[in-house]
């Protein structure tokens, strides 16, 4: 699965993943307004009008980007309703041939990152027949456990081709507060970072690792550290855009390959049509904004590699 | 709410919660059998065996204990389904008067955070209509993001009356890995613990914080440091029993008034008719195996009190 995201960064000159983190607020009237028609104004219809914005999205962007990643939070905080909708919006994407990176970041002990890892990567067996949990193609996982808690991940990951970002340096304001800590002399996530890489020489691809890291592209001298210290190592940049990560920053995360990343928007393409720029979209057209916004990303990105 | 744990504790003298993480190979055959007899051999069918064994748990041990701990990967293995039934299975023990703490493990940045928060402990609203999802009263939380990350769950607490156990340091062998690891000579739990204690600050009870945290059975020097250092911290106290921790290293983790602890048992009391212990119960009396292993478990830990 590496290898073929390795792939289709390289077809699709877009090592850029669309966070599919939708917020109610994000949805455009008339998705809502149908959907209340429809079926009430209730949770069913809120659930039904994402899914409609979720699907006009993918249709807009499945031919310009080679992932998407879905932000579970912003579908369990709608409980088992949200639940349904993030299945349907992974089937849906995989079937429109995107990879699905799951941001479920779990993580326990090991009997329990196993349940984890085979809900979301694997499958359970009864009667002879496999069931899929939520097949996406890759997760983010948290570290904080260690080894035993990150092994049963890997190994399903070698089961079903799959892999995973572990975090080793998050995007947010806060993020030193445990993750900069110097032990001997070092900052605790180069420690993760340091463990990342020793995980990822248990399922290498081609040229890099299925075992991805996940370091925010809010810290980019942070990012050019990390880079050099996990060379087979594909980083997943959280950060840009909304959060305040810029284009030219972002070189420090790629390899001289121009490969070795893939950086996540998630709110400045999926509400593109609420941002300024846009606003010649009005939110009937909001997934015509989302792909402009990629294009426009994908430009950004280009003038980063063109000056790394 | 956790002021409604420790008088529940008190009245019952069981400082005890069950978890409730149901393994297929756990459920006894003539549930097993009835479910596939009567809905064919299939994830539904399982699902629902499943469901028959946690209920009868529930109403085996809910005069006993004060709360149950639900492992949200032990459902998600399942996927949707088992999302089904780990929601089921909570408004089941909620109506049966338990309380119910989520291990769900979440954690992330700010807005993500909330949204968990909201999923997990609180409601949205739609058409001026609340609509909770997974309505634990706790749930425990991964600390690896730093405050920012963490304060979201803080605030959808006080709103709801409801309560966090945060991980500070875990049961699992590799635990010590990065938790332990010295900064400026103290470990990075003891940081977490620090911290931990400033967070509960911002939500008291009577005489604990509704904001808790997760220590370990299976390091008990630890967590008499841990109990020093957070002195109105409620501590879950993971991996007594099978994962090895001891009743008599339990009394560390309780303050002099005998409270500030809730001990952990999953296994060997959900699946206790498995062992050599409880033999004279076959599966069929496997509910009762359970109420027994909880009376030993409370008597277990009458002996650690009684000389702490």
């Amino acid at each position: 699965m590496i290898n073929q995201l390795v792939k289709k960064i390289q077809e699709l000159e877009a090592p850029i993943v669309v966070g599919l983190d939708p917020m109610l607020s994000y949805v455009p009237n008339h998705l809502l307004e149908q959907a209340y028609k429809d079926m009430g104004e209730n949770l069913e219809a809120a659930t039904e009008a994402i899914w409609q914005y979720n699907k006009g999205i993918i249709d807009a962007i499945h031919d310009l980007v080679p992932a998407v990643k879905p932000q579970v939070a912003m579908y369990e905080q709608f409980g088992l309703e949200g639940m349904r909708l993030y299945l349907k919006t992974i089937q849906y994407a995989r079937k429109k041939g995107l990879i699905v990176i799951g941001d479920v970041k779990r993580g326990d002990i090991g009997s329990t990152s196993t349940a984890y890892a085979i809900g979301h990567l694997g499958k359970v067996n009864i009667g002879g027949k496999d069931y899929r949990g939520f097949d996406e193609d890759f997760i983010t996982v948290n570290p904080y456990l260690g080894s035993d808690g990150i092994i049963p991940f890997i190994d399903v990951c070698k089961q079903e081709n799959k892999g995973l970002f572990i975090l080793v340096k998050t995007s947010n304001p806060s993020s030193g507060e445990f993750q900069d800590q110097l032990i001997n002399g070092r900052p605790l996530y180069e420690l993760v970072g340091n463990k990342v890489a020793q995980w990822g020489d248990m399922f290498m691809g081609s040229d890099y690792s299925y075992i991805g890291a996940v370091v925010g592209a809010t810290y980019p001298e942070i990012g050019k550290e990390l880079r050099k210290l996990m060379p087979k190592t594909f980083i997943l940049v959280p950060g840009y855009g909304a959060q305040g990560g810029k284009a030219e920053d972002l070189k420090h995360f790629f390899n001289k390959d121009g490969l070795g990343a893939i950086v996540n928007s998630s709110r400045g393409i999926i509400a593109a049509y609420k941002l300024a720029q846009y606003e010649k979209y009005t939110g009937e057209f909001y997934a015509d904004a989302s792909r402009q916004a990629v294009l426009d990303m994908r430009e950004d990105l280009k003038k980063a590699w063109a000056n790394s």
